[in-house]
Order: structure tokens, then sequence, then C-alpha cells
């Protein structure tokens, strides 16, 4: 079965080619696993959705629209992956925002597993990245539709055995994964990159600090160099797709044995 | 009459939601003027827009093709706007690109005469935009379809008597209007902002750098902070639809007469 979409409820529909989601990337968007037939961690999706949403000044639609279109999916809904989309919709020329927006809200099921459900358990291999994060505090942390530094990215290797790729800002400072968030385990702390200049702050990750606070480990949100991440006692990627990971390898560096990943996996799945 | 739209060659078609120009702004586009029935330097502007595309490393379909589409149009060319689009198109989920993509090109015309038509000769009104410009030298230059920063500056304003904005990066360097590029002219030499950090290289400020130096004045296409744009003995802005303005105020500074942009109209249009 190949994916499908709706545009504003309508399944088959083309997007309009001067939707604002196109010509500008004015637009933001979700992606959840899709498992036993229902979208996982639905509720703190659309909660960070809307917020997303409000950073772009974008009208959100109702909870019951969202949901109206999944029960239209509902009897095909599996397992694999589901994308959600809002854009500022079309409008009158030009890079200002119309006065009275469309939203336009569309879905991409597709049945397929991501590749990720392949991935070796003992622990994934890094690349670090040639391209730097470029810095834009209006957009910081925000999943929005202007994704080309992480295409770029991403295309810097070919080689399947390499799964993720470690990405920095201009001054060095360790940000994310191409495709997802980055933490680390050092002396008892869990370590996450701040994103307030730029990345994209991910459901996934706000669970782990969330439950890692709450089940007595010290979290730290700060500025990271590479330095500090290859010194961890364990690295880990993760997002609402591929869930929580650990890293085996980055360039010369390994990590042969879990540290605490096991124990966050537990977290996040209590 | 509305505008009309070609999604590979076919009128009234829409756009696949999976297509990457949607999903992650994967693509590059241009503008152009329409006047006469006949879009305005053609030929330049198609080869700006493959060179960009090449710069994402997208196969950039024949002229041919896009002269075939331009044809299908001819009947309704009058005056106007025209907008040339070329995504990755669809393919396979996640940042990467396919391997074998499938490219989407696109046209789209509006016949309504932009507003800047009604903009005064006299000189522009200029915004000193808030936000600064993010860094990112593999897409400077580039007229991509990642523009949630224009968009996001354009926002700062409702006034119509502001007719454009003045985006300055990070350090404070002068780097564009918000639609346009920037030029200034001081003491015999026309300056105009490097962009190989942020910004769009447009065809007309190409065409203005080259046209003026064959006249014999001598272009600097340097680093500026905004103490040396004030510093002007005339500042202008241009792009493909709105031709060559020059600019009256800017925030508390004012130009009450033109230093060159009458001769530098003149060298453009010729």
């Amino acid at each position: 079965m190949s994916a499908v979409c709706l545009v504003n409820g309508f399944a088959g529909a083309g997007l309009d080619p001067q939707d604002r989601g196109l010509l500008y990337g004015d637009g933001v968007f979700r992606t959840l696993r899709v498992s036993g037939g229902r979208p996982c961690l639905w509720e703190e999706q659309l909660d960070r959705f809307a917020a997303d949403a409000a950073r772009l000044g974008l009208d959100f639609p109702e909870a019951s629209l969202w949901r109206g279109d999944l029960a239209q999916l509902a009897a095909n809904l599996a397992g694999g992956v589901l994308k959600l989309l809002l854009t500022r919709g079309g409008g009158q020329r030009g890079y200002r925002p119309p006065e009275t927006p469309k939203p336009c809200r569309m879905l991409i099921y597709d049945p397929a597993p991501p590749q990720s459900d392949a991935w070796p358990m003992a622990g994934l291999n890094l690349r670090l990245c040639e391209l730097r994060l470029g810095a834009q505090p209006l957009l910081a942390g925000v999943k929005h539709l202007n994704r080309l530094e992480n295409v770029l990215a991403r295309a810097e290797w070919n080689d399947p055995a390499i799964h993720e790729g470690l990405l920095r800002d201009e001054a060095g400072r360790v940000i994310s994964g191409v495709m997802s968030n980055v933490l680390f385990w050092r002396e008892g702390h869990l370590c996450t990159p701040r994103l307030d200049r730029c990345g994209v702050a991910g459901v996934t990750r706000a669970r782990l600090m969330r439950r890692a606070a709450a089940a007595g480990y010290p979290v730290r949100e700060s500025e990271f160099g590479l330095d500090e991440v290859l010194a961890a006692d364990e690295v880990m990627v993760c997002n609402s797709v591929i869930g929580l990971h650990r890293v085996a390898r980055l360039g010369e560096r390994t990590w042969p044995v879990p540290a605490a990943s096991t124990r966050l996996r537990a977290l996040l799945d209590a």
C-alpha cells in the first residue's frame, strides 16, 4: 500500500501550487510513529504542533479537525509513519502574510515501517557532518518547513552503514542529529544542547528530559562543544519515529557498552 | 483573470503533497516581470535558475521544456508576474535526496501588475528590520524555497507607507531588502553587499553591476555596516519585478535628491 494524503480533509487532492507552504516553506509539521493502529504521543505532538504554529503566527485548526482526518484514515491505520503539516495557505503575491489567511492542513500516512526499525540495538554509527547550522533565534526549536540544511547535511553521505549525522553550529557547538535530537550521559547527568539559536525541539527529547528529571536524574540543557560529547559516557539520539537509540561510534570514537540508555529507554516507554 | 499554474506542463494540476518542495523547501525559483507579452531577461533568468539548481544538486530541465510551458501560456501572456519553480519532486521518506529524483517544474503566471508599479518615483520609504539574517554559506546567494526569514521580516510592518525593509546579518552588516537587493552610491562608486553568507543574488543586481562596470563606474562588492549605507550619497533597491528604485528615507535619514539612480536606471534599461 502506498501513502495516503489528505489535503484539508480530502483524499487524493493536490496542493495549490500557490500555497505558501511550497513558495516559502511557510508552515510547520510533525512526524509521528503509528503503532497498533494509533499515532503515538498524539496529544503531546498536537500541543507542540500548535505551539510551533503560534511561533509563525499561524492559526491552528481545532483538534477536532485533526481527529476527523485521523478518523478518515482509521480503517487503513496499522503501523508506519504519519506526517501532519500546516501551511499559511494561499493569498496575495509576495512574502507578506495575508490578512485573512486560509491555512491548509495536510496528513500524509505512510504504512511502510521506518528504516530505523532495522538499526542495530548495539548502537548507531554517526558521521560528523561538514555543514554548520545557521543561527536564527526566531525560528530555533520550531519544526518548520525550511529544511534545506537537513537535506544538504543528509546528502553528505551515501554509506548505508552510517545511520545518522551529527550537526554543529558555526561556533562548533553540537546541536542535533540531521533528523534527531542528541543527548548524552556524563557522570550521572543527562545532557542535551540548548536549541535557542538553531535546531528542532522534538517531543521525544522533551518527554525524556521531563521523565529523567522526575526520576531524579539531573538534566543539563546547555551549550556543548564536540569535545564534551566525545568525553560522554554514552551518547544517544532520539525522535518520535526512531525512538531512543544509543550511539556506538562517532568517527574514531567508540562507546562499546551502554551507560544509561537502557534505563532511559525504559523511562521513555513507561 | 486569476493566476494560471502549470505543474510539469499541465494546467490545473495540483502538487503532490509529498513533493519535497513542500516538505523541505527542497527547490529553487525565479520571479520575472512580464511586459508586452514577454518575460523580461528570460535568458539571464534561466541561466541563474540553472546555476541555483546546481547548487542544490538538482537536475535542471532542458530550456525547451520551459519554453514549451511558456508557449502554452502565450495566449494569456500580457503583463504581470511570472514565477518559475523547480523542486526535487517526490521520493522515499526522509531528508535524503532520492537517487533517481523526478524534479517537478512549475510556472505560475499572475496577470495582475505588481503593487510596486504604484510606488513613488521620488523614492521609497524603507524600514530597518529587527530580524537578523542567519548565515549559511552553502545556500547564500541561491533563490531557494526556504524563505521563512523573508516572511517573518515582511510581517514586521503593516504600514502601507513603508515600501520595503532593510535586512542585516547577526554582525550588523547590511545584506539586502526583504524582497530586493540593495545598492548604494558613494563618491562615484557603486557599492553592494557581498552575498556569500546570506541573501539572494538577483539577476537585476548582477546586470546592474555588469553594466555599471562596463560604463566605467567602479563597483565595490564588499561587507558594509549600516553606518556606511547611511553615509551613502544615494541608496537603491532592485529586483526583476520592481526594477531599480531609489530610496528617499530609511528611518530618520532622508535622501531628497537623486545622485546616480537616474543614470543607473538608464544603464539597466539600455
